[in-house]
This record gives structure tokens, sequence and C-alpha cells, in this order.
């Protein structure tokens, strides 16, 4: 027993450091299909672990018909939907393709994602770019007016972001992100901070690389109104850092969360790539005008691997003000859900630290054992939406990851190391 | 003594009334003499209250042999030095023409100013565009570096951001430092928020009236790399929101905190434009590098009109990141600077407040009474000049506004409305 803790300590003492010495730098924006070469037509890429048409949540529905339309592969939405049910799209998790998504997080062919490349291990990661607010894809919507924005998101923000990041040396997100935890930012529901300092850090670039200062305007006037566009690259900064972390032999630290808005998956790096699920579960949380947790579709997106890495529900301390937002109580009492989320963690990330408490350093380096035995499962700041395809968001909450997840995972990672 | 009190009361009420529903608006940049129309050749305004030659400290000396090379006045600063003590030019403060400035804040012909207006009363304010860090004529430098700038300043970008705001309707301020108190500011000594908040609100409008993108990208840059950029917009959106507050017979409020580096002076409401003086104090800070105490200057600057209005100290509690650059103790308790600041001040404002502290409002409207009633100065975030003319900025700090000038207020107010 004591040389199997010493082995589970070791594996894990790796585990963090590798987290820790991620070196996460935003360096392009390209078509899919060049940044994951095994995308075929049809094939379709999905937030969370592995599932079927048949068992796809409505939202989930609908994205993938908008996204079958937009990639040319049905004339309508209508038609799309009858190809689905007949098996015609092949449906993968993102993660088994470096890349992450938020919500419904469809990665198809043509659409531009971002790079986040790890400069300490040298592997990459991918995100499509943020859509902003209202009716998006993310959270099911299929109109034109959500197939026009994926366009101009093809054919004008993602080619200038590209020229403009390859201009220079790409933006290092790791100091990014230390800054934007002194701005109240915790990258989940919170981004209106790293949105802004990304804007700051890639505008002149994006000034002195235009041709046309009509769409330059555009551009600036897309990434500046969108509070969350930093989301989808604080996504693919988290699988970028976590990617190195899977595998270690022995190590119980989780390496990615996940859903796809029907059951919620874990990973754990000692278990390998495998995936620990369970039904994932309604976030609690405050509804826009006009809707209720009738209209709720449960947990769903990759966007959970911000809070794999300490920041998002695990970061609620550095930003008081997105308390109010999800409905997680009082802005004073955000301080106590990042000290809740520090009795199931590994460490702290010395280089991302929260003011207020002192510079605190945010909780990193989930631990199943630590999450069985405290009961306390990771706490996740999540958009909502609508259950029903082509409607979209209709809140913001909180969400525990379910605890069968980690309770299977422990009972797999215990005959892993020979505990069983 | 009754009736008194309740003029008193009556009078405050409207003072902070006029205060809280001011509407400050950036609405346009112009060259000084088209906004304050009786500036004249070798005319000089200043920070702080009146002051000659004589009394003027080391870095408001530099910073003058300075403006006096860039307006053409001398051919050096040798000659300017030499003029400057012969009388040559006419010093006046920038309270005195609807302007404000910070550090040295010399106002003169030829410079462009932001112009903000307050919609709510239809005045306007003044004040320069920031020069960014290092050596710059604010904090005292005075030399080619200096002055190249403050010439791309007057060529491009005054004349930009010019063409950027009329284009649109203007920038609102209000909503815009609600925002920013929300993302760590307290917009005097830290203003990173804020200053990005305002690149994103102008850059579109910069770019589609840009015809040179090489020039567009400097400007961004500028911005961008400026995290005090928006200081000086903090300070014109104060000196408007005061200014319609001045002159309310039998009202104790502070409408101006102000410094020369020399003298402090304040000015109360029913005591009308009349300056309460006191010998400034020390900043007590942290110093950059290489530089003490010992090469400080006292306190300088119109910036304290942040303070006037409840940001900068009276916000510590928004900004726990910059207790620690200004040396004023662990984050977690830069709290207690707002709470102390909630016993000096009528109200708080229902529109600018505090996440971490459950939305409370940041402490509005100074009253000399209480001030004086408490032995409670008002705390003051603030730069710390070198004393020696030419050299820059040496640190940051917190200094109190001297007791005296409350005093001498408090006695003069007193007469006012017949309580001697």
């Amino acid at each position: 027993m004591k040389a199997e803790m010493k082995v589970i300590e070791d594996a894990n003492r790796e585990a963090l450091k590798r987290m820790l010495s991620g070196d996460p730098v935003l360096v392009d924006v390209i078509p899919a299909m060049e940044a994951i070469t095994e995308l075929k037509e049809r094939m379709i890429l999905h937030a969370g672990p592995p599932i079927g048409w048949d068992g796809l949540c409505g939202p989930m529905r609908g994205a993938i018909t908008g996204i079958a339309v937009f990639e040319g592969w049905a004339p309508d939405l209508e038609v799309a939907e009858k190809l689905a049910a007949d098996g015609a799209f092949d449906f993968h998790p993102n993660h088994h393709f470096d890349a992450v998504g938020p919500m419904t997080g469809l990665t198809t062919l043509s659409q531009p994602v971002m790079v986040v490349e790890n400069r300490t291990f040298g592997n990459r990661a991918y995100c499509a770019l943020n859509e902003g607010l209202g009716k998006v894809m993310r959270f099911g919507g299929n109109d034109d007016e959500v197939l026009d924005r994926l366009r101009w998101l093809r054919d004008v923000l993602g080619p200038a972001m590209s020229k403009a990041l390859r201009s220079g040396d790409g933006i290092s997100l790791k100091s990014l992100v230390a800054r934007g935890l002194t701005m109240g930012d915790e990258m989940h529901q919170r981004n209106v901070a790293c949105s802004g300092l990304t804007l700051r850090a890639m505008s002149p670039a994006l000034a002195s690389t235009s041709t046309d200062t009509e769409a330059l305007s555009d551009i600036l006037s897309f990434i500046g109104g969108n509070d969350q566009f930093f989301l989808n690259i604080a996504m693919a900064m988290g699988k970028a850092i976590m990617d190195p972390v899977r595998g270690i032999e022995g190590s119980s630290l989780v390496t990615a969360m996940s859903r796809n808005g029907t059951d919620f998956g874990i990973r754990v790096s000692g278990t390998g790539d495998k995936w620990f699920t369970a039904p994932v579960e309604m976030p609690e949380g405050l509804y826009f005008p006009g809707f209720t947790e009738a209209d709720a579709n449960p947990d769903m997106g990759d966007s959970t691997i911000v809070e794999t890495i300490g920041l998002g529900g695990f970061a609620m301390g550095a930003a008081p003000a997105v308390a109010g937002f999800v409905g997680a109580g009082t802005a004073s009492e955000a301080a106590n859900f990042t000290r809740t989320m520090g009795e199931i963690t590994l460490g702290e990330n010395p280089e991302w630290t929260i003011p207020a408490l002192d510079y605190l350093g945010v909780p990193t380096g989930i631990d199943i054992r630590l999450v069985v035995e405290t009961g306390l499962s990771p706490t996740i700041n999540t958009g909502i939406a609508h259950k029903e395809p082509g409607v979209g968001q209709v809140g913001a909450g909180v969400v525990r990851a379910p605890m069968a997840c980690f309770e299977q995972a422990l009972h797999a990672f215990a005959q892993s190391v020979g505990v069983s």
C-alpha cells in the first residue's frame, strides 16, 4: 500500500508539474481541415464524450443540421436532419482530435480554428472562433443569421487574425490570463477583460496587415462587442495545457471534463484516454427574460476544460461580478467557491493568482481521490442552452460534475495501480 | 442654528444630486487654443492652486522649460528657464479654465485636449492626452523623446481621435467607469480596464476614419500599450462632473482637490472658487528600482479630481491589485480604504458600485465638516515624481490631503452660513 502511495504521489507531482509548466501561445487561425488532417466530408466533431445521433439533445441536433447546411452537405435543415438520422454523418468527440468546442462545440472541415501551441511540450490544440452572444450555433442556433456569421468568421475574421498573428510571435496566454484574473475574469462565464486584452494585443497587427479599413473596422467592432470572445481561446489553451498531462501512469489527476448535453465525461491521467461518464446535470442559474428552467437543456460543452485548469468556477474568487450572473449567491461569497475547490486539487498555480485573496493561486489539478473522499465535485460556471434546436442561450448558471464519473474513475484507477 | 443646519442639508442634497446626475461623455480631441479661447502665447496653465515660478518645485520647472521649447517660445531648455525666471510666462491654474492636468499638468496653446461634455448641464472640461509611462512631461521630463511624443500626440493621435469621436456620438463615461469598477480599476493609479474599454469603444471608428493603416497601427499600439491612458479621461470627466456643483450657497461639499507640487488646495461649493491651501505632503509608497524617498517630489497634480468624485483612493476596494502597487497594505485590506472614506462623504454612487463589497456604491461627496469632525482626510492614490527637473516618475503611493485645507475651509464656510 505504501509503495502504491509513493507511485501515485510521484505521478501526481509530475502531472502537476506538467500542468504548471505549460506555455500556451495563441499562434494562428487556420481552417479546421488544415489543423486536423483526419477531418473528412460529413465528419462532425462535437463537444463531450462519444455519442451518436440518437442520444443527442435538441440544441446539439439543431447545431448539427445547421453545420451540415453550412458545409454544403445538405440543402436545408430538414434534409440535414433526415441525413443525420439516416447515419450520413460521422460523429467524434473534439477531444479525440486535439480540439475543444463550447456548448454544442461542432468542428468541421471548413470552419476556422484558433491554434494554441504549448511551447513547453510542442503540442497544439484547436478551437473555433467565438460567435458572440444571441442566436449562435454553439447554443443550437441554425438559421441564416447564424450561418452567415459563420461564413464571415471563415472568410473575413479568421484570415485577418491569421495574418495578424503570423506577423508577430503570437500572444502569450499565461501572462494574459494572469492579468485577466486581476481584472475580474474567471475565463468561463466572464471574459470581458481577457477579450479586451486580446483585442489590444492583436489590434496593431490587425491594422498593419489590413488592406481594407472597413473590414478592419467590422473586425474590431465584432471582437470588441463580444465579451465572451476569449472563452474559445481559454478553451484551446486548456486543451493545450492538459494534453501533455495525459497518460502518466499512477496519476489520479483529471485531464479533461466535458459534456455533450446528454453525458458528462471525465478522463484521468493514469487511466489514459478512457472516458468515465454519467448523465449530465441541470445547471442552477438565472434565466434571461422570458425563459425558465423548463426551457433549459442540461449541461453541455467542452468548456469545462477551463475548470480542469483551475479557472471558471474554480477561480470564482477572482470574479465577484460573475457570481450574480450565474446565480451563485452574493458577490462577497464568490471566494468560497475558490476555497472549496482547493479541497479537491493538488496545488495552487503560483502564476495565476487572485488579488482579493491576497494572491492565492487558483486551485489546480483535480484529484479524483479528493473528489470522492470529500464528496465535493467540481463547480462549473456555464451557459444554458434552450432544449429545443434552433433557439439559443436562455441563461447562465452553476452546475456540478456528476459524482458518478469520479467514482467510476476511482474504481478503474485503483485497479490500474493494483489497489482494488 | 437649526435653520442653518437645514440650509446646509438642503444645499448638500442639491450638490450631491448634481454630482450623481452628471452625464459625462468623451466627445472630441481639439487643440487647447480652440477649447480654451483665453489661452495666449506664453500662457501656461498648470496643476494645482495658483503659484508663481519662484514657488514651483523641480519637476514643475522641468515641464515648464520643456513646454516652452515645444511651443517655440524658447530655443532650448536653458533659455526657457531664464525666460521663466524673468517672468516671461503667465501662470494660471488649469482649474480656472475648465481644465485639469495630471502631475505637472501643463496646458498650453497647441497641445491637443480631450473634451468631456457633461450632457446634463451642458458644460465641458478638458485634459491633455496621457503620454504613457517612463520619461514624460507630466513627471517633469523635457528631453527630445518627451517633446517628440508631444508632437506625435498633437499631429497624429489627437486628430485621429477627433475624427473617430466625431464620427459617432462620443463615449459615454458613466457606464464605462461602472464597468471598469467591476474590472479592478480605481481610475487613478489603475486604469488598465478602462483604457482597454476605451480602446475597444474607439477602435472601430479609428479604423473606419483612417487612411493610413501604419499610423493606425501606431495609434492602436500606443493606446493599447498605455495602461494609464484613461487617467486623463477620468480627470476631464471628474472636472466635468464637479464644475456644475460649484457655488451652491450653504453646501459644504468639496468641489476640487488639487496640488501644484508645493501647495495642496481645495475648493468648497458654498465658498465659491476660493482655494484653501496648505503645504503638500509626501506620499508614502513604493519606489521603482534605484530610487528612494530621498528622490521624491511631494504630492502633485490635478488628478485628485478623481478622488473628489469617489474614485481613486476612495474606490480602492474595487482594485485590490492596486493596493500593492501604491504600497497601501495587503490586497484584502483594500476595502477598508473605501469603507473609511464612507465616513467623510455624503452618500454613495448607486451607478458606480464595487462587486466584491456586494455592490456598495463608491463614497461620494466629501463633506468638509465630516473630514474635520472625524479627523480623516481624503486618501489619494498617486504617482510620485523625481524632485529634480527632467527625470520622471520614481514610484507610486498613497497620500492624505492636508487637514489644514479642510480646517481653513470649514472656518470660511461657517462664516459664509453665519455660524462663526
